[in-house]
């Protein structure tokens, strides 16, 4: 326990920081508030379990799962932030994250509760909750000028950046393993999706880029869609080949929607993606909502040699219904929170100082990555 | 056993080089004399172990628990180092490693055999001797000229130095719980600790600089001051809000003890304390050695009703006494060390060429971080 | 298992990776080409295993020891990867990778099958042949010409190094631990050469140059001689101290050979070894495996008071004989592979390319560490 717990650890505050490092300017920002708000979120998500425990009169002692727990919760605040980060001031990812991991528990209780899915498979959709809410909310920031310089990265940051990814590849295993019994199959099967999605993000990144070069933000994003496609299945799949399969579509799909959603989705709805959080984890995270569903009829139904239709269409009915009710309310609180955000009290960025480290670092000269 | 020994181990070598990096022209020797020494350190504990026991014509083997002693102990050394980084050349800080290890076995051997204090808990007191120590011999060197360029960190000395610091506070709690019984207790605890000093350090920096800002290098001090402070106690706290209250006390007293210190009593006495080693480690260790004092009398005279005052009283009487003969030792040994250091055999380095790579490493042409 | 096994692929995966860039202007393939290679590697061999026992009618499950198998045989490619650093583009890596991956195998099935070598063992020649297959392979391409400033290595790129060299020196005893059933003993005594020949390779490094500093590449290989020196016996040494002096023995043949192998041998065979495989890899491994054979002989021996020579002799030609065909092997595929590689369908990169992200990334205007 304590060895997974402390790979996950370190995979979430130090892997997501160096992971998010892609802007020029935004070295500090980046791993120092991702460090901040996943110790504050994390302290937060210990106390409301520990209120509502309290609120219900049961006994609660603060244990290394419930700190598990709480460091998952957290990947969903990570994942927001990617989405609008630069453009939001400490102030107001604080209260992002605090209103997030509400509206999250709020999320997970409506499934446990109307659609009885068992209490820890909730946590499975982190990534499709993080990534859909930071989308909602950065849609309510104001579009930063189109030719910010700031906004873009540098080779040394997208080294950075690089390596931060390597570190969280390195890790994902621990983290889909981390809350499951089956720990073994889940390594296992995350593990071989990881490498299928590594290496069709490498050959997708050749084949639709120009003269056949890498580009980074192909292998930032498509590298990790593997272990998010299989998050909702690795302690279950059975064959190697299906954990591999999956892992080949969540690459294909980030590298196709990275190409659709910059072109065309984005500017049409004047999203501002900054890390691309879309294809990185919602696209593949939908893939593996849908892959899960899909494998479990699969598997009931021959397991019953599909003599109860019935009982599969309700289980297709609550998985899909889980799913549904978690994007939507992922996306409406999202937009709330958005809302809530830039009123004026927060003194939000002014889009000419996005992307800047000087405004919230004492720096003394010239800053990093310039 | 052996994950938790490779977490610390990682910590100690990999953190602690990264951590150091805080000066503009140094990073190689940095991080590179930081590996030499520990490892040499280690060897050379060992070797004392086996031949102390030779002569106690016992039986002796190395373990992994003779190993994560040695390496605990190293801590020490890498704490002093810090305040002499960039003054003192190889030579002098191996002088440095063996003297200071030897000095530190004394004292625990003083606190073991007059003081009763359990051999196991000899080794917290690892920081406060490390960071006096540390002092008293940087306090021997002269300082250098107050415009030298070379002693101020830039933006990118800054970033790897704070990537340092999270990664030795992702491993902190392996290290608190490595030696003791209850690691469960010890790594909670740890990790709560951790996180409020984490939040109180940024929060801190913010109220306490000008104009909002937050300071490098109150994140790079206060961060770690929570784990330093729960060090002595992380084993034994029943209730999880005393290692956060700890943690709090920690991160505030670094914080202003580092504006007291580099305003007043750093120019009075003439110390330069390069990487701050007083505030980051000195402070927290001692806040942490009362409050294991104040915890175990209320803890014990709750037990037995304030019955038997005059047991309190030795208690306090050992502990404190334990404590003082730490510092004492430490600073009295410290400035021995200092002036052996600074004898001419060495090869003192010149104030001139301080914080500089070029003394000790071939460079090709221009260095790092410039 | 999990704990060991994750160790070695961030070993493997971030530490190498770091290891590798050394060049100015080479940061993204270094690290991007280690990872992309490593994950196909794996998958290949796993596949290939599968494919084995499939055509064998056994039952094959890919389980943690296969996985771990697969991680340890990709080493030999990532060192014959330093070779030809630089050299070659990523589709000659690839055929490189499946072609040794292929070779590796037959040459420990031989081991296996003609020369009775326990299975396990044939994976301890992992160094031995990556280092000689990648010498043997980079001596077919073209040699780039002399005053090409882009082989050299800034500051920053040898700072990374050394940080990747720590990184990979820190996991080399769970490495060595791997596969082995007796882990205390190998994680000790892998510690301990690993410690003796740290230190060793910093005072031979500052007694070699001319004004008594430290130099870079030195300690970028000689750090870690010591732990390919006893992979061999690392699970078998009974007494620390014989670790120790194989460690210091591993530092000792590294510098000199890195002296004599540069000024001598590779201008005479016009060979370029960009990161130094051959002193970093093969000297210390060949001395390693000639320990083993020394070392399996005095114990066999003493144990039956050299009553029974011929059986020793027996031991000692087939020892030698395994070690022998290893390197003969690897010198042949690798001059095969050269060749094949340099075919033209394969688009070889011309020399005055060499050693240049630009040809590979998309990088948007300078380049790193330049």
């Amino acid at each position: 326990h304590p060895a997974g717990f402390q790979d996950v650890n370190h995979m979430v505050i130090f892997g997501f920081g160096f992971f998010l490092m892609v802007l020029r300017r935004y070295g500090f920002s980046s791993t120092g508030f991702n460090f901040l708000l996943i110790v504050l979120g994390v302290q937060c998500s210990l106390v409301m379990e520990d209120f509502l425990h309290f609120l219900g009169l049961q006994r609660y002692e603060v244990d290394f799962r419930s700190l598990a727990k709480a460091v998952v919760s957290m990947t969903a605040v990570v994942i927001s932030t990617g989405a609008v980060l630069g453009k939001a001031n400490p102030v107001q990812l604080i209260v992002m994250t605090l209103v997030e991991l509400i509206f999250f528990y709020i999320s997970r209780w409506i499934n446990t509760t109307f659609l009885q899915v068992p209490k820890d498979l909730t946590l499975t959709h982190v990534h499709l909750f993080g990534a859909y809410f930071g989308l909602a909310v950065t849609s309510r920031f104001p579009e930063p000028p189109p030719g910010l310089d700031k906004s873009r990265s540098t080779p040394k940051s997208d080294l950075f950046s690089m390596l931060g990814t390597v570190f969280v590849w390195v890790f994902w295993p621990s983290f889909n393993s981390l809350l499951t019994d089956s720990k073994m199959e889940a390594v296992l099967n995350s593990y071989l999706a990881l490498a299928v999605s590594a290496v069709a993000a490498f050959m997708l990144s050749a084949l639709t880029s120009k003269d056949g070069k890498f580009r980074m933000t192909h292998i930032h994003s498509a590298v990790l869609a593997g272990g998010v496609t299989v998050s909702y299945t690795a302690h279950s799949i059975q064959h190697p080949w299906i954990a591999m399969i999956l892992g080949l579509l969540g690459s294909v799909i980030t590298i196709l929607g990275s190409h659709c959603l910059q072109r065309c989705f984005n500017p049409a709805l004047k999203l501002q993606d900054t890390s691309g959080v879309h294809f990185t984890f919602g696209l593949p995270a939908m893939l593996g909502a849908v892959a899960s569903v899909v494998l479990r009829v699969v598997e009931k139904g021959i397991a019953e040699q599909w003599s109860d239709l019935s009982s599969l269409g309700y289980l297709v009915f609550v998985d899909i219904g889980a799913f549904c009710q978690t994007i939507s309310t992922a996306l409406i609180t999202g937009l709330i929170t958005g809302l809530i955000l830039n009123i004026k009290l927060l003194k939000a960025v002014h889009v000419s100082k996005y992307f800047d480290d000087q405004l919230y670092w004492e720096v003394s000269f010239k800053i990093i990555s310039d």
